[in-house]
């Protein structure tokens, strides 16, 4: 098992040097460190992140890093979130009627590519019920309407709730989740979208990218926030087409950018790679 | 020596084999040839685009070709273009100070990789003159300011007149041509974007794109039209960036890009495998 | 429906014409056609490939269009193809445990993305009889040793037939395939190769990949022949990796390239877009 | 001006910690720093690799940290290297005949985007002597011939001397050096090589890859070392090629890989960010 420590705090000297002293200070050895100052280091404004992986040697137990770290988290005014490498998040996968997303992650959730403890599945429709039972993890079949919306939401919050669900995966999902949904799951809820965002923004990107006649489709990986397609990017990717392709030749491409976007985006969140600042992600390495 | 026609009519049968005919019975071989239809085959609206590459090796000769095609022409309602590929396109580069574009198009005229009768390169700025006139080019500084530009813009008119220019390259000039200017070369003026449009259109794009937090950057070659950043799109690419580059690093990563799609661009255009269509274009392989 | 007819035959003048006017003279409205000259065009040995699809809007059959063709075809010499467009190849896929690119083939044909008859597949271990089972497709297993390959081959090849087979996807069969069992299937088994050939032939290539210190790995997808890893390519792509990557996170990463890899061949296959010459292919668009 | 510190040592617990600490002990503030460990963390034979980039506000100057460091560097059996990002490295240009790594180089230099000290360019070839004259650059003509070589690699040795050289970039020098030559810049000498290492080594890579009938075309920074294209690899990167391709298409496809992937690897080794290790690069970001 290996300790992975996000932290973030106003850049300032020290801040690298306390860390890895009191890592090494409790028999902690460090496998893998990244760091990164938004701003210009040294100005005022300027943010400090740092993601940890490091093995514990020493007398202390995981459990109790955090409270042993805080007196030095609090002298340089740090956010910090401590995990370990072998407790799995709680997820749920979100899908509509296309199989494409679902079905990959379902793969490499079975085939222990992800580190995911995928709870269950919720979808609007009922088509994939028989695959994912067959595959051993709940689904849960809540139809939407415009005038159910509400209420419907609020089952699929239960659910979650339900299913002790901390990361939400909207696998092409074809609803647009409420502000009042979003909020229960801060950056907790990765959505992909099926255009190279600030383009094409909102519905039929791939209509609206033939109409432009780009010479690019793309995929882009958020955090779904209260402003649609206006969350922090966390993946993205993009595949050349040309006049040839049509409309829905350029959806069919599309799928293989979605679902290895989505897919690479899913894995920076498990794995702890992924910090917010602002609307924008820092993705580790 | 090969002909290249490059011909567009509405969809209907038998246009294939009467261009194919026509050809091999002028004693011509086919080297290439390419096709495409917009909209559904056999329906109503539907436009067909073919390029064709063929050597003659009978009586007819290649400045014949057009009159004796023109039955077959009228026949089919063809819009008709014909070049020979030993003849290149009298060709301006205009730039400012930014050198990357125009260095690199320098390069590949200079070693004979782009088939480019390069006339002029026009500068507001004077700092390429020296390498300019070193490569044999001639070299004309026309600067400018808002009050200056109609005055300005009628002097480069007149330059690329008085050269004989029929193709014109914009390596990173950053003027923002008039109507009136662009109305003179229609679908004669390639111009290249510092991002993937249609995302970011406008000044700064590599701010915008830093502001927005994405994971990749982009460059576009589009034909200029009166709409800005709107014209036809030739040539697009992306490279993956994170959340480590600030904006000067992602402008220094982005001129590999404008560069190279710049290049590919202008090579397509020289080629005569660029067939617009409405707002869109076909390139050819 | 729309006919496919893919041709090839010694290059000279006339071809392109004959066969579009044959087309023309049976109601026939090209869609799509494309050529390549292999060689220089007009040269002896110069080898002229096309590929035209096309709907009948006349009187003649798609069944009849061969023996119509028939002294077109024999005046130029051409070895030809006809297909029609609704008719899906009967299709097996071979696994062994790995299951990235048999889910993905799987999902790709349950969606109806893949235009495959899957027929059945076949695997040397049983992990995924209940996935496959539960798809509807039948699933074979037969086990393999160092001793029994000669008739387990030999079971497989029953199996093919029984169901029909005419293309053989090997979706990461750990398995090599004899000569004798190769013969039976020319061109016609897909295999994917888990690195950019030519590079790392033969086992564990991210291994060597990581041992050499490549910043890119790679996936080519190949037609089986009786020389391993030498078969002609359908498709390649690469990814970019780095020192930080050890040889499981290498293969990790390497998955997603096979499967889209193998994926992309498997497409242009099934619709007939692959024409081989000697041991190289041309893919038509 | 910041320093940049580069550091290997046996893997070990409180590395980190006493390099930070150092730092701030020192009145540095860390802008970044990146670390790896060839081999798994904590077992013997691992290898911990650091680069760190800090800028000093204390009363130590950056010519007295060597000394200052040397008791922690023992103290940890490090090999260290410290450079001043204000410093560029004085670097030679080796060409032939062909001018595009050349003129792009060359260009990027003049720009200002490569922060590199041109000293001097040499060729056995004359022709680009005007144009490396014009922008102020020395230019040594130095031919050779099978029965020359030596003498004229002790000139080229001397010239490179004479100019204070520390980095020797080849830039498509056509010419084999010998073995005796690189050991004089052991890990100083940049070469391109036009194809995706470890394939097609050796001449005439871009037929090879067209004879294989590939799908990928690729180029290889890498440094030279005795074993011919076989020293550690700095980038490489690959483009999509088509049958439609001959051997000079992909030739002139390539000269834009190998441009990019030059200046990128040079670009790496000038901002210290290369590390060797054995026959393998640590790339830091």
């Amino acid at each position: 098992m290996s300790s992975v420590l996000l932290l973030s705090c106003p850049d300032q000297p020290g801040v690298v040097a306390a860390t890895a002293q009191f890592i090494a200070d409790h028999g902690g050895t460090i496998i893998h460190a990244e760091q990164h100052v938004d701003g210009v280091v040294g100005s005022a404004g300027a943010v400090f992140f740092q993601r940890l992986v490091f093995d514990l040697f020493g007398d202390t137990a995981h459990g109790d890093l955090l409270d042993a770290f805080a007196p030095t988290a609090a002298a340089f005014d740090m956010a910090v979130e401590l995990h370990d490498d072998t407790t799995p998040i709680p997820t749920a996968i979100m899908a509509s009627k296309q199989p494409h997303c679902l079905y990959d992650l379902l793969g490499r959730w079975k085939s222990g590519e992800l580190p995911m403890d995928l709870r269950v599945v919720i979808s609007n429709h009922p088509d994939h019920a028989g695959l994912v039972d067959h595959m051993g993890v709940p689904f849960v079949h809540l139809p939407v309407t415009p005038e159910t919306k509400p209420d419907q939401e609020a089952q699929v919050l239960a659910a979650l709730a339900e299913h002790g669900v901390e990361l939400v995966v909207m696998a092409r999902y074809m609803q647009i989740l409420s502000d009042h949904f979003i909020s229960h799951y801060p950056m907790r809820i990765i959505n992909i979208h099926h255009s190279f965002l600030p383009a094409f923004i909102g519905a039929n990107p791939y209509r609206q990218a033939h109409e432009r006649g780009v010479k690019l489709i793309g995929a882009t990986a958020h955090y779904a926030t209260a402003d649609l397609d206006e969350g922090p990017i966390i993946a993205q990717d993009t595949d050349h087409v040309s006049h040839r392709e049509n409309v829905s030749q350029l959806t069919a491409r599309g799928r293989d950018l979605e679902t290895v976007v989505l897919a690479r985006a899913v894995r920076a969140h498990l794995e702890h790679r992924v910090a917010v600042h602002g609307h924008k992600t820092i993705v580790y390495n």
